[in-house]
């Protein structure tokens, strides 16, 4: 094992992983529509977020399809939970402040929320939005500006407009994520896993590597979809 | 006619041109999937956009199908483009820059392009990118960072950032349209027929605040696609 002949995709494991967030994490309740869960893990994941929670409130699996999100969600971490109540209780227990998504003349505009805070946003589904427990707990209400006819947006372009406000509006494009040591640790030893692609010689040659990870080598975001 | 009881749909109407804005405009070439384009459209005319500009490069006609768009694409100015360099003829003649999206390393970021000009975003299908003509006439080539495995986002999220990031992303939500009142006048008359529905009786009813328009009342984001 050498690090300069270090595998590159794990070195590009090492790079996401450097960029990896969990002070904003993005929750959905009862969403309906499998295309729509797909497309928001892949903006989540993308735009670096680790951590989506899936609710299923009025619903009984809001996650059935877990091959509609072809990709995204390996190397995401997904949270799921049996009502609106377990979710807030492990929510408040992870320390997130509860932003609720809602379309009413009183929310705040996203951009106002505060920035500084670990942050759970959470999106109902398009039709009824989040049901009242949200609404009880929440920290805040907050609204994505609309000035048109037309007065929401889709889920997953909510989503990851919410993504991006939060992350890279605002400052020069950085990539610093917030993971402490062991949880990169951890992380590192299921994407490596992944990586492998259920090939035992690779996983045996990439496990040298766990304890003494490569440096990594950014290469976002030329590389499409090549993992 | 008394400004008093001006019907809802019209004081709503003038809220929404009020905060109309002509200068930043999106650009799709060869958008393949008719859903992508719905979804675009939507969401470009939620936040508060007017033009939008389709251009067939490689494909016989990028818009063949209208009725997917429903709702949004009546309220905007659709542009349609035979070829790029038709394209570029045009907004050029309009006043705009050309910011290219491209996801190669050299591109801007986003957050850094500035914003205080007026400008075009072009966007190229998913699987193929923008055609050579635009490169070759950008002003600036441009990318909404990414930091995950996945190296892209959809096209209708990142249409949807692109446009938060130019109007909403820096400021306090604000919803100064920037149309010149010949503009409005404009829009003003197109909007009102589409409000009428096919009604007479309606149209006739309106046709008095063409020239002495209600005041604005806003009411977004409260009101969900109640047109």
């Amino acid at each position: 094992m050498s690090h300069e002949n270090a595998p590159h995709r794990l070195t590009r494991a090492e790079a996401v992983l450097a960029a990896r967030r969990r002070g904003v994490a993005i929750v959905l309740e009862d969403t309906h529509d499998p295309h729509n869960m797909s497309a928001v893990l892949r903006s989540c994941e993308a735009l670096g977020l680790q951590d989506v929670h899936i609710v299923s409130e009025n619903q009984k699996s809001a996650w059935v399809n877990k091959d509609v999100a072809i990709g995204a969600h390996r190397w995401l971490t997904l949270h799921e939970h049996d009502g609106a109540r377990q979710a807030i209780t492990a929510l408040r227990a992870a320390g997130y402040r509860i932003n609720v998504s809602q379309l009413t003349p009183d929310a705040v505009p996203l951009s106002e929320l505060p920035r500084d805070e670990r942050s759970a946003y959470v999106f109902g589904n398009e039709r009824d939005g989040v049901s009242s427990a949200w609404l009880e707990h929440a920290d805040a209400r907050f609204v994505i500006p609309t000035s048109g006819f037309t007065g929401s947006l889709n889920l997953s372009v909510a989503v990851a407009v919410t993504v991006y406000d939060r992350l890279l509006a605002r400052s020069v494009a950085s990539f610093d994520g917030d993971l402490s040591e062991s949880e990169r640790a951890e992380l590192r030893a299921t994407w490596y896993k992944r990586l492998a692609h259920g090939s035992v010689r690779l996983e045996q040659s990439f496990r040298p590597y766990l304890a003494n990870p490569p440096a990594a080598k950014r290469s976002f975001p030329v590389d499409r979809n090549s993992d």
